[in-house]
């Protein structure tokens, strides 16, 4: 497919932010999107680069209504050589088909989709930061158009990619979080949509999160559904610990998301031969292992964040701390070798890293 | 508060549907909708009558990434002496609060919000059909619409209403539905969104309903997500069961839809001398009554079906037949009693109905 391209004059481009120090995340957009448009009959068509503006919808648009959406997060980063890196696009995008089948949402044309997103990449180049830690934040989305209020698949959607120059996610950096371990509100079960990189998700970690907020603490450990003991995720995050020298996360069971950081940590620590479990804990478990000393390290991983060091958690009116609440080490080593390839000023032995431009 | 309106010229309005026995389901809106908006600092404000018409959003509009959404279904009759009639407003209205309070949006003016709505059904009470079994549906939404991509509580929503005539929900109209036991998927969880009026929970349907679809079944029977046999909804309806003579549904236990059509039926069969249970069944519970031929009737109710009669069920590759699979008698007994005085044809003698114009 041909991506038709159609780019603001050059001296109606917005200015770019004047402190790459504080850009916050998520809140500053570049000049223009990504868009492609989904019909029965007619399959996904159009992908096309366009100035950045707002969508006009219906308002019976069933994303209103019914929440059939998935979305990926992904970085550019500008690294060595002043080259414009991505870090396993193909499997975000992969992940975002995944998402689709389970939203009833129709199959991407991956091979379309990388290209048309390197290309919007390519186009927005000059809103890549250069400061320490900071990147193009690249989402792409699928939300459902049709105007019907009936409960069923949609006949249109939208697809979009929007980018923007973002710093640390948290407002703490690189400084361990305080943990809260959420007893009342769960965020998947298995069988529902928690493997899917779908709003819903997101939706219904926000009660959790706000009470947990103020009762400060930065995110909450998700237990799981059913039995409420074993370890799910933190936050948005996939979760780690380090317990008496092996490093260990749940499973992909069905409900929590297969994070792309959670498979690189997963593949570096292995490449560092060390010992590596993916099974499942309980919070029983860990504060068994708080109480013994051997609880380590434990960290968050995902996209945005790369590693979240943990420094407490917080279980049935208790503080345990991790790491005497410090960064530990493994946590370090990760955030600096996951950061160096993406930046390309590491060696990449999995080929992760693409150059875009 | 205010509530200002903005009308369409009368040469300017949309013809009506001509053929009031055609008009399916969610598909035809109205010349008008009501706006209201919220921003933090300055509460809800600005209830307003405008012509119906697309939403502007930013592409990082809240809604289209995190799902912060809650809605909800009404409807208003063309009933007895030619008033216009809703039936139990405030109740949904309410409810619409408490979803509100999981998706942690700022609590609606219920009091605004009714006389807001009655406004606007009353400047589109022409749109009304009178064939039988139509009605207007009625859609209040609130969507999140701050522009950012960091997963947290929006700062600004839109709640707005549109309205559509309708015919019945499902194209079989009264007649009994075949129903798939669904073992793999799950609609919600004890601690997740199940209760709520949310997006995520119709998203998260879609891909069993599909696939009972294919299979020939027109909804599935959602089973707890844990112990995988206590039964939760029927689609997206409560359930009814009646067995030896008890009139049985689910309990309010945190993961299903406290449906005002459900709470309207316990109370019918109360006040009839019914002998009802709000109590746990299990599908192994229904499978025994099936096949010892106690299992006289089984219905969905939702505002949008009334009361739908379930036909069969299908657990484990056999069909179980309900009521020979006809539509049972409390099933055809609720249905008129409820209808009618939604009409304002019956006594109403719980005050349900409120006269609207």
């Amino acid at each position: 497919m041909n991506i038709a391209k159609t780019l603001k004059p050059k001296d109606q481009l917005k200015p770019k932010p004047a402190d790459e120090n504080n850009l916050g995340f998520g809140r500053i957009f570049t000049d223009h999107m990504l868009l492609m448009d989904y019909q029965t009959g007619k399959g996904w068509h159009n992908p096309r680069v366009e100035p950045y503006g707002p969508f006009t919808l219906d308002p019976a648009a069933m994303i209103f209504h019914y929440g059939q959406e998935v979305f990926e997060g992904l970085k550019a980063y500008r690294g060595e050589g002043g080259h414009v890196y991505m870090f396993r696009p193909a499997a975000n995008i992969e992940r975002m088909n995944r998402s689709c089948d389970r939203l009833c949402i129709p199959a991407l044309p991956n091979e379309v989709v990388l290209e048309a997103m390197y290309e919007l990449i390519r186009v927005e180049q000059d809103w890549i930061p250069r400061a320490e830690g900071t990147s193009l934040y690249v989402r792409p989305t699928i939300i459902a158009t049709e105007a019907c209020l009936g409960v069923k698949t949609s006949a249109t959607y939208l697809f979009y990619i929007i980018t923007g120059p973002v710093g640390a996610y948290y407002a703490e950096g690189f400084n361990p979080v305080r943990i809260w371990v959420e007893e009342k509100y769960v965020r998947a079960a298995i069988g529902g949509t928690g493997e899917a990189k779908t709003s819903g998700n997101y939706a219904s970690s926000l009660k959790a999160a706000t009470e947990a907020h103020e009762k400060g603490f930065t995110q909450v450990l998700w237990l799981n559904a059913c039995d409420r003991q074993s370890i799910e995720e933190v936050g948005t995050m996939n979760i780690f610990f380090k317990i008496a020298g092996e490093v260990i996360t749940s499973p992909l069971d069905g409900s929590i998301l297969p994070g792309v950081t959670r498979d690189s940590v997963l593949a570096l620590c292995r490449h560092w031969g060390m010992n590596v479990s993916e099974r499942q804990l309980t919070i029983d478990d860990i504060i068994a292992a708080a109480k013994a000393g051997t609880l380590e390290e434990a960290f968050g991983t995902g996209t945005a964040a790369v590693i979240s060091p943990v420094g407490s958690i917080h279980f049935k009116g208790q503080d345990y701390q991790v790491a005497d609440g410090q960064t530990g080490a493994l946590s370090l080593k990760l955030y600096d070798e996951i950061t160096g390839i993406q930046l390309g000023k590491k060696p990449d032995p999995f080929g992760w890293v693409v150059k875009v431009a």
